[in-house]
């Protein structure tokens, strides 16, 4: 490690605790890195360099540290408020845009001590148009959507962590792409104050990190929880979960899940093939994409009254389609999503994490498609933790992640499961 | 009906679209209701008459009608986003703020046709640190909260219809104090878009009408359904649960709930004494506190950094007990709710409908204390829809609603029972 951008949130906090370095040499590192870097990766919307150095300086300057996060960098979405720094959505329509404060999230942060480094750039309002970024191991290639700038940034060393969120799979998806790991709570963990709403019961605030401990640790800064780091005393029981999407996933996807599978049964784990009732076939496409559009119009009301002419075809087009659902197809659609909800605790019996497809493949190349989503989205309708872990290479060398799932309220168990998984195989 | 700011939503829509006056003439006549009474109730925090009036006349200009709502004006909590008028939260910290633009609740009237009327006084940030609204009924007594400018509003004749919010009882307890109705709908009907959460698993945006048919034209509206505007063709079934709290109620909520029991049965509907099991009892101050301080504490954390001394204290030691407390206290709070949520369904067995208590009585004297929330926190920590109704008055002849909840979902079947009671108790 030649320098502090390159460590861990967990070991920037403990070094600076130690008097080690200070928050404003990593901060430095951090900019320093930003500065070389961005001409290629595109990761950021807002960089105010003197901001994030003031905000350095200040922690440096307290007789005694401000929290759990105390002088660590994060990157913040920019559909999440944010004060001083401009909150733009990936939209001309909000170029410029100051909200009034800060987001929860935010807020939360910077009471533990995290310096806000800057904006990091969203597909166009965390949906499918994208913005400028490039994948950090190959700029021809997609790094991934919405949540890009904040996966790009993370993997490229430029920020420890970031902000994403995931309405279908904004966060696991370029975390896969990109080589990091990509945290998605249980629903509703994170306080949503201050962001702006793609589909409001789906919208669920994540991590992007390059270790699991890091996940865990700003999680806690913002849950008022002790990080627990709990590890199995003995190997974890895995339930293998192909989805009824097995069929659509390339074959970079299907060789890293089923070399997990037999790597982690290898070292002594239980790995228990599950095939879901015929029900959660129609999770995906039917119900989510009904939940989605349908709450997307409503959400995107505002914008779209003043403004159609700066919103995207692909946007324009499902919040036209929304408009145009029946309110009862919406409702079968939530049933549909409860019911899956309440039978998925059966998958879990005797079972402490599931392992499962986390992307269709490699990121495809191109900046103009940022991925299909439908393996992340099965799991988000389920509203339990999910993560995105760094864990295997395509064909192109390209990263390829696996998904580790878990209960609702369980996110505890998705670390400790995590956890093993990336001793063993990452 | 001497002036059409006495006309109910659905008349003004109709009279408007049949010609028979203008959006002009309504708006005008709400205008003057509002200055000759403003004085003595204060319902509203902003009314900006010549930019309700400029809506009124584009709508009169159009060649047909916009929507539903074409020249129905509407009052607006504020708390709830609004372009051009200011969005203050009852706080001296949103003093003059304007957002961005309209919360989707706003766009989407403004589509359906409406006219925005003006910002309505909110309790503190929705909590119970009241505005200066006074009961029309009688000035020295509260008209409750936290929507307190949009109850009383709507039961002075100020506007037929108004938003506001509902996380404990903020709806249906000033529908009840004031007169009017109160309609809280299915968690997550009306889409939050715009609205700066108290405790975001709780917030549910309602409405205060002074009909039934009102409230479902405009949640119409909100939610592309037509209106279905049900009808009992036998008489319903209903369910009477006087919930743990019965004893703490004054007598003339307990004569309310008994004498609509005793008349309702006499009309034919049949009325079954609904016991809730022990479980139940936990939700209204342990379980709901719990989840309403810790998310309270989240969704205030950046106005809590910067301004903790123009926060009331009433809510700073609601946000300090919310990061005070354990996250496992929080989600034992969550999994107790969701379990009664999931049990509610087997007391709805063969029942259309569930008669309970709205509030503990009559509106207190003075306008320091908006009102105890229980009754209606029992039922909007369950998720359905629930309605405040108008039925009766208190020995010292001030409003007494009696509060009417379905299932999840189920709001039409709401709708349909509430028109029932209203032809035979109103």
């Amino acid at each position: 490690m030649s320098s502090l951008n390159q460590l861990s949130a967990t070991a920037i906090a403990k070094g600076i605790a130690a008097k080690t370095f200070t928050a404003e040499a990593v901060v430095r590192d951090c900019l320093d890195r930003i500065a070389a870097r961005e001409p290629v990766v595109h990761a950021f919307a807002t960089v105010d360099p003197d901001y994030a150095l003031m905000q350095a300086r200040a922690l440096d300057r307290m007789p005694s540290r401000k929290g759990l996060l105390h002088g660590v960098p994060i990157g913040v979405k920019d559909i999440i408020d944010t004060e001083h720094l401009p909150t733009e959505m990936g939209s001309p329509i909000y170029k410029g845009h100051r909200s009034f404060g800060d987001a929860a999230c935010v807020a939360l942060a910077r009471m533990a001590g995290a310096v806000i480094l800057g904006k990091t750039v969203t597909a166009e309002f965390a949906g499918m148009f994208p913005g400028p970024t490039a994948n950090p191991h190959s700029p021809a290639h997609t790094p991934g959507g919405s949540s890009s700038g904040s996966a790009a940034a993370v993997a490229d060393f430029m920020t420890p962590v970031a902000y994403g969120t995931q309405t279908g799979g904004s966060v696991l998806r370029p975390a896969s792409y990109c080589g990091c790991v990509g945290y998605k709570p249980t629903f509703n963990l994170i306080n949503r104050q201050g962001i702006k709403f793609a589909a409001e019961t789906l919208d669920t605030i994540g991590l992007l990190t390059r270790t699991v401990d890091d996940a865990e640790l700003v999680t806690a800064a913002l849950i008022n929880k002790p990080p627990a780091y709990l590890r199995h005393d003995s190997p974890p029981r895995f339930g293998l979960c192909r989805t009824p999407l097995w069929d659509t996933a390339e074959d970079a996807t299907k060789q890293a899940v089923e070399d997990a599978a037999k790597r982690l049964a290898g070292a002594g784990a239980s790995v228990k093939e599950i095939v879901l009732p015929e029900e959660f076939s129609k999770l995906y496409y039917t119900a989510r994409e009904t939940i989605n559009n349908y709450e997307r119009s409503k959400s995107m009301a505002a914008d779209w009254q003043h403004h159609p002419d700066k919103i995207s075809k692909v946007l324009g087009d499902r919040v036209k389609q929304g408009f145009a659902m029946k309110h009862a197809d919406y409702i079968a659609a939530l049933e549909l999503a409860d019911r899956c909800r309440a039978r998925i605790a059966d998958a879990y019996d005797g079972i402490d994490a599931i392992i499962s497809p986390c992307v269709k493949g490699e990121p495809p190349e191109g900046l103009g498609f940022t991925g299909e989503p439908a393996f992340q989205q099965f799991w988000t309708v389920l509203n339990g933790p999910a993560m995105s872990l760094p864990t295997h290479t395509g064909p192109q060398g390209l990263p390829v992640g696996i998904q580790l799932v878990a209960p609702r309220y369980r996110d505890d168990q998705l670390f400790a499961g995590a956890r093993w998984v990336m001793e063993r195989l990452a």
